[in-house]
């Protein structure tokens, strides 16, 4: 996979967080996922398709981070993760994509979004499966760890 | 949503199961999905993206059902949903969005399809975030009943 396709993913999570939540975002070092996947309870899928390539972002969160995060964003507390929440998270992954695709596409890199989808379930897991490696983005912040997982696949032009 | 974008799946998903697991798949009445969810062990999760339309499609299993076909695809029984199950749950995602895309084709409607993910965690749901509706899609078979989700919208082009 281009690392160049990892920045403005990075860079778009930091700006979202930090405008709408008041919560700076600092990532951790990017690793190939191997073996047995890290466990979430609200997790934000959206696929990416394009002429040049495609790919598949995950964000997951703990209930934990994800509340202290609504309660940034909402300003109120949610007592579990319930449609505000998963509205949130799929409104998240959308925003963090469009804002990742708008600096992909000044690199010439140009791809349509899918609808996202929010998954909800205690310590689920996702796997994508593609042919080509997932990187795992770790962040830290004040509310607590999250991460996000990314597969993109570059298309062979003949 | 455009019911026509539905048939290609349902067809889609019946081909793939009656050949490669010698399963007859019988479709259910569609419904719009509302309020609480239905929930799986193992969702095979995909998006869809192109200049007329974006969507996602869900095809979701409880674990019994999933290792049923597991028996009747693979030729042996996984204890549980490894990875050679979720590979398989990723592959018949594919499989069947790959057959409805080529007979949405044949009717002008053109996308890409993203990178396949699979969601494991018991008694997960799946929330499709956009602003036209959800339509489950149940289907009784052999091994047991199963379920797809499919959301699509058409873009609104100036």
């Amino acid at each position: 996979m281009n690392v160049a396709f990892i920045n403005p993913f990075i860079s778009a999570i930091q700006d979202t967080l930090s405008t709408m939540a008041t919560l700076e975002a600092c990532p951790g070092r990017p690793s190939i996922k191997e073996g047995t996947a890290a466990k979430g309870d609200v997790t934000g899928i959206i696929g990416m398709a394009g002429p040049q390539l495609t790919g598949s972002l995950a964000v997951c969160f703990t209930e934990a981070v994800i509340i202290e995060i609504s309660r940034r964003m909402l300003g109120e507390t949610p007592q579990a993760i319930d449609e505000t929440v998963t509205d949130m998270v799929g409104e998240l992954t959308n925003i963090v994509t469009g804002g990742a695709k708008k600096l992909l596409a000044e690199d010439g890199y140009d791809f349509d979004m899918a609808i996202p989808s929010v998954v909800t379930g205690r310590d689920h897991t996702i796997e994508h499966k593609s042919s080509g490696p997932t990187l795992i983005l770790p962040f830290e912040t004040e509310a607590g760890p999250f991460f996000m997982e990314i597969c993109f696949s570059e298309k062979v032009t003949s």
